[in-house]
């Protein structure tokens, strides 16, 4: 199943794009000559998230975090989403009513609204939700595909919670040493996108950005790739969170791997002209090079690029 | 669960509305400050359409094409789409490349392009499409609840076929004498979105319109209690697709309610001003009026209304 979702991922991206469209089909979300910027992204029971771990409130605010973290990756600021439901027979109303009350409130926390969609019957609990953003102005939209030869690349924050957080909630352990424990699992239950930061990111002149949602290394080889170039990642300088070295260690993972290649971060990977001014919530953790276009993850100079770079979301 | 689904339906639509929003949930589609037109409509496997009568093509045109009428009825033009896929197990890959031709197909009819969106697998074909339009300039959208005492209710086409349609598929009859046995099949599989009418109505002083999807007499309804009037429906006026009437008595159906209820028209309804010129392709089936709101369903003047005023899908 894998590898064919692969391939039809590959076929839904060659439709043809027509007049009024200025970024097309391949980034994280499209850009319309006007401005406007649309994505959409789904959040399937036994997927993405799971309602035997998740909470109804849970899955709304995820559904639509996705979403705003795909406006985000551009630089633009949210203005609505369109919600479709697919209801499978065992969901409850009052479940339902949590989860649109959670994604207004997340909504609202980014002065965004909720002003419609559609409602249907479907065996697995499903929700698709499609945001439309506008470009600040005089701000042209992020691309994966701008980053130049020498520009650094940058990640908003910590790496590796919410993949620590979803292994501790399938562990089910309580150790009372976990202290990072909350943290870790509210980072994968409850993920916070980073308008604020990709607005401010777009500004400060970054030249290609992406939200990490499949792990450091994977994300940074699409950028790499896009832009046509080398995406060197120093593993040492790749921040990750509290408590995640504990978690990686008792899965016999390296932590800085773990931290590279875990999934669902949220945080926002840039490139940036050496010449920027770097804000104080951003780490460097590497650099783009001409050579051939891919990542290469560097452990004290030396190459450790893993075979698998990251996770991605294709069925369990 | 269809009660259910009614009540989810109510709850989903309790979403606050802020800032840059002009028009919320309610309408056929949602409106934004600057113009911007967004709508969401899922098809899914078994309650939309059905993989053992629709073709992938079939699938890929209806799931675009229930998106366009929205857009039609508010009178605005499509300018892109996002396509949410979830993929069955069992599904062919080139039966995906199939859906995606026929969907952009459909959007190069409409000079609009299918922009991007997301894969994921799930249990059930899914297609959740989120389209984004325009208002021309200069017109303000039709919403459902601008009707005025004394409009013209106005369809943009003959009812039924669709309805017809599906039950010629289910029932499987190839009686030589159902001459419009195909164009009904085709009304079902293929439905034609309306976007030149939509626009015409609405530069023609178009009140209020919504598309027909669940029946003339519930979208009627639908409008007239958004208007807060009485709708008064003629059925000896409303215009039926050949081969309705047969299909209907062969189903111990009145042939006028038989049109005046099924669902999946496309054609879209539209209140207009007595005053105002009306195009040939239009046919005044009633008015609306003071009164209590919702639809009174008249042959030759006495009140007919049926219980079940048309369709609603929730499932089967």
């Amino acid at each position: 199943m894998h590898g064919e979702l692969d391939l039809i991922r590959r076929i839904a991206a060659q439709a043809g794009v027509r007049d009024g469209v200025r970024v097309g089909i391949g980034d994280d979300a499209a850009v319309l000559d006007d401005g406007t910027v649309l994505a959409l992204d789904m959040v399937v029971d036994g997927v993405h998230v799971s309602r035997s771990t998740h909470s109804p409130a849970d899955i709304g605010h995820t559904a639509l975090a996705v979403n705003l973290s795909d406006i985000a990756a551009m630089g633009a600021r949210p203005v609505a989403a369109v919600v479709g439901l697919g209801v499978p027979d065992d969901l409850d109303p009052d479940d339902v009513a949590r989860m649109y009350a959670s994604m207004d409130a997340t909504a609202a926390a980014h002065s965004m609204s909720v002003v419609g969609g559609d409602v249907s019957a479907s065996p697995v609990l499903t929700l698709s939700v499609a945001i439309v953003g506008r470009m600040p102005d005089g701000v042209p939209p992020v691309l994966r595909s701008g980053g130049r030869a020498g520009d650094l690349l940058v990640v908003s924050g910590p790496l590796g919670a919410s993949a620590a957080g979803l292994r501790l909630l399938r562990g089910g352990s309580r150790d009372p040493d976990t202290v990072a424990r909350d943290a870790l699992v509210a980072a994968h239950l409850r993920p916070v996108p980073l308008v604020a930061q990709g607005l401010n990111l777009a500004e400060s002149g970054a030249t290609a950005m992406l939200d990490i949602s499949d792990g450091l290394l994977l994300d940074a080889d699409r950028l790499a790739r896009a832009s046509g170039l080398r995406a060197d990642i120093d593993l040492g300088r790749v921040p990750r969170a509290p408590g995640v070295d504990m978690v990686a260690r008792r899965a016999g993972v390296a932590p800085d791997l773990f931290a590279a290649t875990g999934g669902d971060d949220y945080q926002l990977l840039a490139a940036m002209p050496p010449s920027a001014g770097l804000a104080s919530y951003l780490t460097v953790v590497g650099r783009l090079a001409e050579g051939t276009p891919g990542v290469r993850a560097l452990r004290g100079g030396v190459d450790v690029t893993p075979h698998r770079l990251g996770w991605e979301h294709g069925g369990t």
